[in-house]
This record gives structure tokens, sequence and C-alpha cells, in this order.
């Protein structure tokens, strides 16, 4: 496979896709669902062969499953495509507009960035994940999935080029690299003239890769160490839903709480209680000696509590583990997460407006809460339909990435003859 | 000096920018801006040492020219930071926000990026423009300058340290770099963890060496081979002084136009015409066959013309040279434009609808005209009142770079109680 031909027909192709309406994206979305759903039976012969092989190579129980395709999974895709074609299009939005004094008129339209990367692990969901957001957003996309999935995604791919091609839209649009190791990949990321962006979604060992050998813009998705500070002022009972939530639901995700920042003032009565809560739910506590000062020593779960280091507070446990620390104020649970925080999602909970305005303001994060859960950084959850991922940068895009983020932004000029003077 | 400490220092002082209400941020430019007029004479004589030195390493007329300043430089410099005060304030203007059915509701606010590191050659003038649009956006900012201009920008720094220790505001919102080689400014740019964002103000060699050895994000401002197509329905004296505007105003900036586009069926009358005009402002014409066939053969202006080959499609002359080819079609002016152009500004003289349909949706640049003058690719001009570069980089910002695209967003989300289910 030659790199430079892919990425040259990659751009061919987003020439066509920038310009075409959204029926006919929408259209070709619609038709790639529904091969998917026909074609079920060649995908999940392709994904057993992943999956042997995976259980050959020793792969952990968690890869496997990431890996592992089903019914069920493949109508999640088609569902997740369908609903895409269900979202406006962004591409051909006006965002801005306005009159210069000699008269012209300059608009500010969204357009498709052009030719998008897109650098995965073993899901093999994000084949179509990542291409049906990019061809609604106009962009042609190269897909790069792990090794372990290569089967899967493979077959994805065809199934996908299969239903771009009944649905006349050019071939190209989706295209795959297919490789075991990374050199394609390092030659893929000095294509800086065909390829105008690259999305990782993987771990700090990628992110790393990428930022020494990208020569392409990319937008970075960084862990989330997220924390909660209950204030002085916050309500018991919400604070403990919101703790809970925030670490239990589904404590291996970047939005999951990891830390819990408890104000002095209020220590004595919360902490015995969010103890008690987080202990039925499983959750280890890793706490500081200010706070276990306000265990009673009464009570079963209080003894699992062990003592918090600063490696506790700089670690995203991802699993039910987290750490407690004594504030004395809301400016020191602000210097805390300042130090430890990753910039994803950050809250407090308070009923304090003074607090609030300071918490808000001065912690530097993708999403700052009051008063509810971390775990709604989710473009689904935040109502944009679908996302790509979670940028933790703050270059164009911070916070879930939905459709807008994956576009540019042109500005069109109309004159009857200006020139400068 | 070490660099890791600045870095240090500037993010310490970038925390108590990004809480600054815009009256104390204007107060500190309008403080600088005196500073700078009671302070001129020092200036100078530091400039007069660059000079002087840069004469005996003799260095070219026009980079002397650069570099040099008097009280009218110093007197520009004051306005445009007056100018950057009067400026509404980006930083926190609410630029999107909805509610969600659970009721939390999303706010996305602009907020400054941080620290910004500005890395710029000649002109001591950038120390002082950059310094005041980061103060305004809130941003801490580390300057690097050329090694040809260390007296003056080391002393317009000093001017504006004081100044800013006079307003109030942390000396280390501004600080500078000082050497003559690019070590320092190797080791800058792995500073990810303090720096957000670099922009560069210099050529092409500084922008491939911030491609190697960046590790933070940068915003690109690549030149401008920028295009005019003069359309079968163009208005020929409108064309005209669109033509002779974009190549003649200011030759030498990356919005002036190098290649001239002329369709067929309209080459007969227009390239006669424009041959005649550009000739009278010395411009040298580097033309295709096709065009040639065009001349009369009757006016001396037509002697000069000579043929055009794809190296002059390719050239960015800033200079009063122009390339012009016959075209047969508006596509296959876009297509001339999709191989040759940087994606900076590019303009259609059209009275057609469909023409000026087709070549602004399909012209994948920055900013694209109709019936106007790509001069006007210019944050002055755009009305943003101040800008510190261009893009042609589709990340994050395209076009001119105004006080709004320096600065990042956050989303405030606020609740009473809510968790995911």
């Amino acid at each position: 496979m030659k790199i430079r031909e892919l990425c040259e027909n990659a751009k061919q192709a987003s020439r066509e896709l920038a310009m075409l309406p959204a029926k006919d994206k929408n259209r070709a979305l619609i038709e790639i669902a529904t091969a998917l759903e026909r074609r079920t039976g060649e995908i999940l012969r392709e994904n057993r062969d992943d999956v042997r092989e995976g259980k050959e190579a020793r792969l952990s129980n968690s890869l496997l499953d990431r890996l592992m395709l089903d019914e069920d999974r493949i109508r999640d895709m088609a569902w997740s495509l369908r609903n895409i074609a269900s979202l406006p299009d962004p591409v051909g939005e006006v965002i801005d507009g306005w009159r210069l004094p000699n008269g012209l008129e300059i608009k500010k339209i969204r357009v498709p960035f052009g030719v998008l990367a897109v650098i995965y692990e073993a899901r093999p969901n994000v084949t179509v994940d990542a291409a049906g957001l990019c061809l609604k957003t106009g962009n042609a996309v190269i897909l790069r999935g792990g090794s372990a999935s290569l089967h899967s995604i493979r077959m994805l791919n065809e199934v996908i080029n299969g239903a771009l091609i009944d649905a006349g839209l050019p071939a190209n649009s989706v295209s795959l690299i297919e490789s075991r190791d990374r050199s394609h990949l390092k030659q893929l990321l000095t294509m800086s003239e065909y390829i105008d962006l690259v999305i990782p979604r993987g771990g700090e060992s990628l992110k790393e890769y990428l930022k020494k050998n990208s020569k392409i813009p990319v937008i970075y998705a960084a862990g989330g160490n997220c924390h909660i500070f209950v204030d002085a002022s916050a309500d018991l009972e919400k604070a403990v839903n919101i703790v809970v939530n925030a670490k239990v639901q589904r404590p291996g995700v970047c939005n999951a709480a990891e830390t819990l920042l408890v104000h002095r003032d209020i220590a004595a009565d919360f902490i015995p209680l969010i103890v008690k809560e987080l202990a039925k739910r499983k959750v280890r506590l890793h706490m500081d000696t200010a706070g276990r000062l306000f265990l009673t020593g009464r009570s079963k779960a209080e003894e699992s509590v062990t003592a918090a280091t600063d490696v506790h507070y700089a670690t995203e446990f991802l699993d039910l583990e987290m750490a407690v620390r004594v504030v004395d104020s809301v400016e020191e649970a602000i210097g805390h997460i300042s130090e430890y925080g990753t910039g994803h999602s950050e809250a407090i909970v308070t009923n304090d407006l003074e607090s609030s305005r300071k918490f808000s303001s001065s912690v530097d994060a993708a999403c700052v809460y009051i008063n509810a859960s971390t775990r709604f950084t989710d473009g689904g959850e935040f109502g944009m339909g679908a996302e790509i991922g979670i940028s933790t940068q703050k270059l164009h895009a911070r916070g879930p990435l939905g459709l807008r983020e994956l576009t540019s932004t042109k500005y069109v000029i109309s004159g009857d003859g200006q020139v400068r003077g």
C-alpha cells in the first residue's frame, strides 16, 4: 500500500464531499447502516478471527471484550449512523457576518477540514463512528485502527466502501491503513500536504508518539483526573449523590471523579457519611491525615480507609478507588485542582454564590460543574448528538468534540468592486 | 536565564491575568503607551546600537529599515496600545448556552489560553503589539525576538515591565527570552506543561523549524499565493481596478495577488487593457501562450511580457511581478487555484451568480472574495481592531487573528444536584 497515493485519493474525495448537500451525505450514512446489518454474518466471521488471534496472543480480558463484536454491537453501530444522519449538517452554517463601512459583506461559514486521520486502538466500532462523523461533516477520513482488530476493521471498511459506492459517493471518502506496526503510521503523520487534522483515540503512549512524530495538527484528548469539591455550604444529600455518581456510575471513563476535596467546616458531618456510602459501593479510599481525624472510628467502613499521598492525588484510578483531602477554603481547593487536575471536568457542590463564582472562574478546565456530576461531560449528554472524543487541549475545541468541532471556517467577502485605499 | 523558571513565572502570572476585569487590563495598556512615549530617548539609544551592529554585520537595507525605530514609530506603538485598550474585552463573552432536558444550564465562555509564546524576527514593534494583544486577552506572553534587535527589544521589555508594575499587574505577564542563537528557543518549545500556544511571525524557515521542534500547538501563518480570476461576465473597469489594487497597492505583503486568471471569452478585451494598466505601474508579467495570442502587438507595454511557466504559478513574488493565465471556465480557474494556491485569499470578478456561487463554495481558502480586492484580508480592515497575524491553517482560527482568536473557551455547567442515570 502506498501511503502518499492513499492520501492523494482521500484529498481528491474530500473535494467532492465538501460540496455535497446534507441529503446525499445522510443517504450514504443510512446506506452504510443497512449494509452493516445485512452483512452482520461476514463481519462476525472476521471478528472471530481477531478474537481467536487475540486469545492466542494472550490479550487481557478487558481488551478482548473491547475487541469482540456481536449482533447487538453491530446494531448499535447502525443505530449510531442513523442518529448521525438525523442531526443537523454543520457545513454551510453561517456563524458570523457583518458589513464593513465600505459596503463589503463578510460572512464566516463552517466548512469541512478536508481530510482527517483518526488513529485508534482496539474497539472496531470506532471505524464506523469515525467514518460516520467525518462523512456527515464533509470530511474524507483515513482510518488507522489497532492491529489486534485488523480482520474486523478491514471487513467494516469493505462494507462502508461498498455502501458509499451504492450511494454514489466517492469510495475514497473512507480509507483504511492496514498494518501491524507503526511504520505506515509514521509516514502518514508526515503527510501535512494532504491531511488537515489528526484525531487520536487512545492512551498516553499514542499521545506521546503523536507529539513526537506528527507534522500535522492534532487534537489531543488527555486523561481526566477530575475532582469534586464539597464546600462548607453544600447540601449534604446532594453532595453524597454527586460524589457517588461521579465515582461509581462508570468508574473506568475519563469523566469519572478521582479525588474528593472536603471543606474543613463540613468535614465532621460529611466525611463519615460519604465514607459509609462509598464503602457500600466497594470504593477504596485514600484519605489525608486531616480527613482521618473526622472518622468516627465506629463503623466497619472506616477500617479500610488508608493514608493518602501525593501519588494518589496525581492518579487517574479509573476504578473503584478515590483520594480524599480536607481543605480550608475554596482557594485551597482551586490550588489543589490547579496542581493535580488535567483540565477535563471539575465540580463544586456549594450553596454559596461567592464560592461558586470563584470556583467557576478560577478553575482552568474544559468543563466546570456547579452542583452536578462530572459524568455529564459527553457529547451525547450535552445534546450534541454524537461525539468523536473529549478534548482537553485549548486550541480549536475544548470539551466534547461534536460535529461542529469537526469543521473549520472560511470567510466569504462580497463586494461590488471595492479596492483598498 | 533558566527557561523553566521563566515559564513557571509566566504561568503564575497568567492565573492572575485571567481573573482581571477589562478596566485593569486597559489601564495597564495605557500605562505602557505612556511609558513608551516618556522613555523614547532611552529606546532610540538602544535601537541605535542595534542598527550600528546590523550595519557592521552587513544586514540588507530592507532588514535595517525594519529594525530601525524613530519617534514616529514609537508613537505608532503607543497608538496601537491605546487602540487595543479601546476594543471590547473578549474574555468572559458567553458565546453559546442552552438548557438540557434535565435542567442543567450550559454556558460556553471565552477564557484566556494561559501562556502564549510569540516568536518573531527583526521588527522591534512586534514586542509591543504582541504584549498588548496578549495582555488584553488575559494571556501571559513569552517573547522571543530576533537577535538583530536585542538591544531594542530588551529596552522595550524593560519599559513594559516597569509600566506593568506601576499598573499593579504581575511583571511576569510579559517576559523576554534574550538570546542570540536558537538553543533557548528549542528548550522553550518543549515546555508544553506551561505554554498553551506558540505564534510565529516570520518566514518559511522559522515555520519549518517549529514544525520540527515544537511540542506545543502552533498557529501557522503561511505565505499567500493569491489569485484573481476575471470571469467572462466581469465588469472590465472593476476588474482592472481590483487587479491593479491587489497587485500594486502594497506588493510585498501576503494578501497581494500573484497570479491573474482570465476567462477566454473576455481575454481579447481584457488582456490588452490590463497589460497596459499594469505596465504603467511597472509590473512585469509572465503570461501563458494562450494569453499572449490576445496581445495586440501594437503597444510598447506588451513587449516586456514574457512566457509563464509552472514555476511562476507557484511563486509568491511579493514584488511588482505577476503571472497571467487564460482559462476556459470557472472550474479550470478553481482547479488552478487548488493546485497552486496557499489557502490565503482568492478573488473572482464576475457578474454571474452561478460562477460566483461555484467559486465561493469550491475554493478552499481562508478568505474568498467576490468582486473585491484580496488586499482586504487584514484584522484592521475586517473591523477586528487589531491582529497578531493571518492564519492559513484550519485548526482553531483561519484568516485574521484578532483578539477573539487569542482566546479558548470553557463550559460552565450549573445544576441543582443532577447526576447521570
